[in-house]
């Protein structure tokens, strides 16, 4: 049985989408203790940069000169190392659409221990409050009525997912349903049936999706538990969680 | 000439108001570069306390439970040496109503760092969109529209007033004053000038200030640029800034 107290929610803020040429240009994590519901540490810091113009300045609003200005400086590494130690302590690294974050997190040097604890990706948890499923981080943070004037800063969003757990009663359970083995819920349907495609992408379903096992059909990976609240029939195929 | 660029902005949140007797139970810290208006770090950490409830617990929501669960923790020591690096670099500590976090950070080991930085109380500062001067965090943000809907946990209120700065185009004129020589700003009046005793509280002056060299009078330290803003007329004595 999984028990789930200190998490780690984590956030990256890149240079772009592309992990193999793109850059890790802020990193931030919050250290979350479940049974105390509440913050326990927050740590964020700038990264310098190769290139002498961030690409997606107009969306993070760091400047590649602001991210160098801590180059060198003791406390860019302390604050890795931070990072590091809060990671290898927690029960799990959560992050909202965790394959981006992750795929940036194994390209930097604390890769090794960020791989030795399992992730969770809170995009693919059925949210209760959620008006549709595999939301962003802005609309789940509307859906449970918090407030949002900000993102794309990586403690900004890394805030954003800490008040949405606090404010979720039942986040551990939640959580922790997400490392335990999960199946493949399929629909088929036909070329025109948009009503049903529409209720099917807000239960958080994907029309061929290339890691499913069938073909052609609408699926999502979830928690037994959560295939009967489902509101249409769907074929279940066995898969094993793949963390 | 005073130059500010890397400010350490840093809140204390406590047990209590006396530093003697209350403890330090959240400290948090951000780096900010004025040069490119943003923040550069981030970090807060809870701080084990020796009492079994924290009285204030209904107003900064930290048990002491939730502060202990750090103790003896590697991350425990690492967010205070980064916060203690990030002081040392940094050209100048603000706080809002440092005296108080400064009487906390004075018990803290960091305290022989903390004390070779000018500390500069951003309560002081003469915010041009204030309503009213020497006013509450919460005021100011609002003040600067900056939506305010939690404070008093340690880094909600660093990123409350980093918003402001980030806000205010004349915040390094603004801070750097803070560093220069002061004279006091006085004013009498009678008992019955309710009008003009609201007008002066309005713009940051105190009745009977036991630090202004003048008794019976209201008086404010202010930069000597500030005094012909003032609404009203003063009598001026020079008094040299104490950090």
């Amino acid at each position: 049985m999984i028990d789930l107290d200190l998490i780690c929610i984590c956030d990256v803020e890149s240079t772009g989408l592309n992990p193999t040429t793109d850059e890790v240009i802020e990193l931030g994590c919050i250290l979350y203790s479940l049974s105390h519901n509440t913050v326990l540490q927050q740590v964020s810091t700038l990264m310098p940069v190769s290139v002498d113009v961030n690409p997606v300045e107009h969306i993070n609003g760091i400047s590649a000169g602001a991210a160098s200005k801590l180059d060198g400086r003791p406390f860019q590494s302390e604050a890795i190392d931070l990072i590091e130690s809060i990671m290898a302590y927690a029960d799990g690294i959560l992050a909202h659409n965790a394959p981006f974050d992750r795929s940036f997190v194994d390209r930097l040097e604390i890769s090794t221990v960020a791989s030795s604890v399992p992730w969770i990706d809170t995009r693919s948890v059925t949210w209760p409050r959620a008006t549709r499923q595999r939301c962003n981080l802005v609309e789940l943070a509307l859906a449970y009525s918090i407030p949002v004037w900000s993102n794309h800063r990586a403690l900004t969003d890394c805030q954003l997912l800490a008040h949405i757990i606090q404010r979720e009663p039942d986040a551990k359970r939640l959580l922790e349903k997400e490392l335990e083995s999960k199946v493949w819920a399929t629909w088929r349907t036909t070329v025109n049936d948009k009503e049903g495609q529409a209720r099917a992408k807000a239960a958080g379903f994907r029309w061929n999706d290339k890691t499913c096992p069938a073909n052609g059909v609408w699926s999502r990976l979830m928690h037994p538990d959560d295939i009967a609240q489902l509101p249409f029939d769907v074929v279940v195929m066995g898969a094993d969680y793949a963390n």
